[in-house]
């Protein structure tokens, strides 16, 4: 379905070639201050056309607020916001309609609906994502107030050029300490923090996209500042909940949370994140942070870290052989100019998804801190 | 919180003190068959003390249904099941209760409840999955009836030992298309295909055992015959739903479907699914199944394969430098045999959420189903 | 929250001083047609301005569809329409802001979230209607589909004018098997079927206009040709599903099934629906309706009828001494011209929420109808 | 479906001929002291045989803990408790199996499920509500814990036998502002406050018992001490949660909040809670309470009260001429001796109903309390 969260909720709509996509996001605090510029640079980096690199399709992306503030304070009321598509006539029939775009949605959709949208895969298009993001926003914002919380997303991998990203080395770990929005989109429109690996990434598309083809990557994802307590025993743990999110973003095909799978090799005495008792805030802390921030499904205060896994573009310019719906063989290549890799445009997103689940995990725990201040 | 569906729903309750474990499953379709012995297999499969490999603690573990039936046939109403507990007394004090356990949930479930049960961690325990496996068992056996719907996991691999589980190779496709239930079991309780490397695990697993140390592993799971259509854009996609049940079993740190984190290195012209018409069946198939069955969220029709990452077990008995809740520094060392190495043992667990997963999306696309030969 | 239903699913959105109130539908069936005509008549008739019995405001209320169509058919896809507000800025403060109006919202609004729009009570404006009015039309055209359901609901009292609503009077019932919508309407903007009736609640509505006071009502709904199956045991029973739909709108206060609150001094004998073998459908029915459709929360396929109290309006142009938020007694007096009865306004309200209930309700039973033919 | 609640939840199972009935509370907050002893009243206050003015069986109906405390306290981990069936065997079959009985749920639940339990309406078995009568003693605890909430449910009519409930009389509130379980329980099982009307009520019940017939009832119900601000706009008004709740229970067919059905009558000049500054609390309060204690759907810090409508018992003694499933017609009556008056039964539920709501309604408004105090 289109809602996702509990206490703090978003539900979102539209496809490509609609009048507008959106949402309605419920449960935001009354008296938050919150105007469209809160909204908008999220959406403005999820958008297309943002380098050479990807399309060039120009699309606006607006926001509109349509409900929930006054006077640029929320209401505590449901937001709702929309953002126009540019093209909302349904598109021509063409020859390539015949076919289902291998590994898109198109042959999914006719099987569950019975039908085929414009946009092929309905729902499944990429336009979708944006009232995420734009919900996500409003959650990022609640939860800077809170405790700080910062979510930062980055480009690890594209294609076969990789970022170490190795749990129990410091490096990474100095980097999931250091790094902020603002340093990953200095790397330019690749969002590698890496200057050196962030030249071969672009180097990675370039081939791609000269070969008419495309490629995937991997987006990493640092939460900081997130308060211990977080996430529901037993099917609601935060890292379910996270790799519900991310999961559900078009494309990805992977989610790992501190060591992950490369975790699975190394021996307990070894992953076991042994604690010390940190004398500033004189709570305890872990020496080491293999579990990502999460341990029986309970945030414990340190660092969140997650990766997620993007295949590479399904839309590709090259000749494929294939069959049309009615099975018939045929050859299809899309037409037009295509992203040939869509993973830094993907960080938005990601950070959106993480913010939504972080958001709703920490109002039901103040509810749960309340319950136990009175029975304790 | 404890209760996971929506339609075919599981409730589950208990820890490892105290009086039983166990469930309440509902919508669970009336006039089927059913009695305690559709559950017992699944739980014996995850029962301790399978083996010399894994703990000799010998839990019984059987199954007790309170409701829902009679006369062996479902009523359509609610089954309730519980599993007693051998030990259900708390467990006697002791000084390793002011220590933490590194990486295991006495920390978060502390801060999150503000108490230390004799379990540690609560519902953080094993023994809470007992309740998802007895719940799996009826979905599973609703689902062969449908479709003949079959889940099988195995273990694909052991610390640094591996199987192939390239999807872009045919082998591993022929392994997905022809292992059942009973080829995992006959590999012994490493539950591992391939003999070779099921005996190198064994050795892994041994090595490892020696160092009183643990060592984790991989769960590779392929569900057939499943009807396309399942899933549900945008957040309910059924690699969302999967990825948050399988991030739900205690342990687990990543989820990969199809090609996963591997397939991000291949371009779009060999990681698409291409087309083809099926005779026999006069539907399209795909000629490679890179998506892992599933595409835009909804299933295809075609296998479904997956992954999950389990860490090491953190409970070891070499001596870890740790401090207590108050901060002090101490020494810890479990004590008695531990299991090191718990991956084998979850199989029926994955396979039971995978089972859950696909009861309440198959229900629920029955329902679009109806609705589409209405408004068609 | 402002999410209603499970599969069939609405979110709605809005408040009177905002850019629009709308509202996204998820779980429509694909394939359906669908334009805004089907929805803008109900929107019509919810509408204030409709005679000089209600408010002399003309708001015109025209429904826009953002989504989930393409062609005039629906793809399947969250519907998203929305109603511009025509006027959204914010009021001007005046003196009587500093009062909360009795037996408004307006307190308990600043009691939750600490602030006062300038709506006063937030969504509990009675413009947060329009986007339940407007999914419930998109529900309603899917249930006539099915099994030609039909949903009426009319004014049955107005103040002490009531038209008898006994369920032991076979004149009740004759009414209930033959009113239409249109019936209803051509009673009048007054909206009730029996004439005489009708010409004493205009007098009576006119008598406190005069008064510069209001006056509360009853809607009676009836819904035909509902399946039997429809309600889930035991909390979703379809007469609680009817009562939480229905004490949702605003000012509502009572909701009775069948025969109600009325029916507590029928003994057994008299109350039981005893059954009778109908020939031409070759099903059971029952002799008498006393249960109202619905048996054990499950619907028989008799009538479903009920009945649903709203108070009088609390805005009144009398005076009223009460105390502002700071508790500074004084003399508050609505200004302008205010609906001294909205109950016929309510109708398609009631009708709205009655759709969303069954149609949620029907496309479950319609996967539980599959689950029992695939296990019997 | 058998899930009742969000952040505090109850499922329940179990229905007459299985070996128990019970439910899992899921929510619970840790710290609380909690035995058996804190649960088995209600359950004793809901059990058949307490007088000879209910039904002779004596069931035991004895509370077992499986889970969620140890040493008496909850941990907050799900508490399971189960309540043993006496009978469990399924029953013999008997030529009274034919028919589906009057007003039962037999009939339905054969056109829902496609099968006819040994306990005719499955879930629809009065056994079904002591999951619920357990849970709500656990939230009612808790509700004790955090602001002396008060639940008290009495009878305030049986058959034509009424006492006064009118919003507008002084008497009846002061009669909700004394009222306590204890005052209710003092005069005997008919549970009627007022001394005289309670003896015509047991001369009513005596009346229809001669005639083997059965009578229904009034429980009215009062909710002291609840803070304002509970219940979400705008489909979980407070209201329409309590409605949802009541109407879920067996055989009730009305739910009337405040003023209810007899308020429309009432114009706004009279309705309306006029406001007052209380000296004590330095907070306002309502000089009138016609609302019931919530306006808007939020709960306003007066008294909560309701009522709700229970028909006659349809299992009688006299003989009923009705049809058999097969249309075939004859007679039926039931065998042995029943209750004819279960409304003074129904207290315990309709307590333990309104406690549920309450709970999870104060939980989630705990999380909105905190968002704004950091928003603000």
């Amino acid at each position: 379905m289109s809602t996702f969260g509990h206490v703090f909720r978003v539900t979102t709509y539209g496809e490509s070639h609609c009048k507008s996509v959106g949402c309605i996001v419920d449960g935001v605090p009354p008296g938050m201050s919150l105007t469209e510029s809160d909204i908008q640079p999220q959406l403005s980096r999820r958008r297309p056309g943002q380098s050479k690199l990807s399309t060039p399709r120009n699309e606006k992306d607006r926001v509109e607020i349509q409900s929930g503030i006054e006077f640029n304070k929320t209401l505590g009321t449901p937001i709702a916001m929309l953002i126009r598509n540019e093209d909302h006539r349904p598109h021509d029939y063409s020859d390539m309609d015949n076919y289902p775009r291998p590994s898109h949605a198109d042959y999914t959709y006719m099987e569950k609906y019975g039908l085929k949208a414009s946009s092929g895969g309905g729902r499944a298009s990429a336009r979708e994502t944006i009232g995420r993001v734009a919900a996500g926003a409003i959650a990022e914002k609640f939860l800077a107030q809170v405790s700080n919380v910062e979510i930062v997303g980055f480009v690890s991998q594209i294609g076969s050029i990789k970022m170490n990203r190795d749990t129990f080395d410091p490096h990474f770990h100095h980097l999931l300490n250091t790094i902020t929005r603002e340093k990953v989109d200095s790397a330019g429109f690749i969002r590698c923090p890496d200057a050196a690996i962030a030249g071969e990434m672009v180097k990675e598309i370039e081939k791609y996209r000269g070969q008419k083809d495309s490629i995937g990557g991997v987006v990493t994802c640092v939460i900081k500042n997130v308060p211990a307590g977080l996430g529901e025993p037993c099917f609601d743990k935060l890292e379910a909940l996270l790799a519900h999110a991310m999961l559900s973003i078009p494309a990805s095909k992977g989610f790992e949370i501190g060591s992950g799978f490369s975790g699975v090799s190394k021996p307990g005495s070894q992953h076991n994140d042994l604690f010390i008792f940190d004398e500033e805030t004189q709570k305890l802390r872990t020496k080491t942070n293999n579990s990502g921030g999460v341990q029986g499904g309970i945030s414990n205060g340190e660092n969140i870290y997650f990766s997620v896994a993007f295949k590479s573009v399904a839309t590709i310019a090259q000749e494929q052989e294939t069959v049309t719906y009615d099975g018939k063989p045929g050859v299809l290549a899309a037409k037009g100019r295509h992203d040939p890799a869509v993973t830094p445009r993907a960080i938005p997103i990601v950070e959106a998804m993480a913010a939504l689940v972080l958001a709703d995990a920490l109002l039901i725990q103040k509810s749960r801190d309340f319950a136990r201040s009175v029975t304790h």
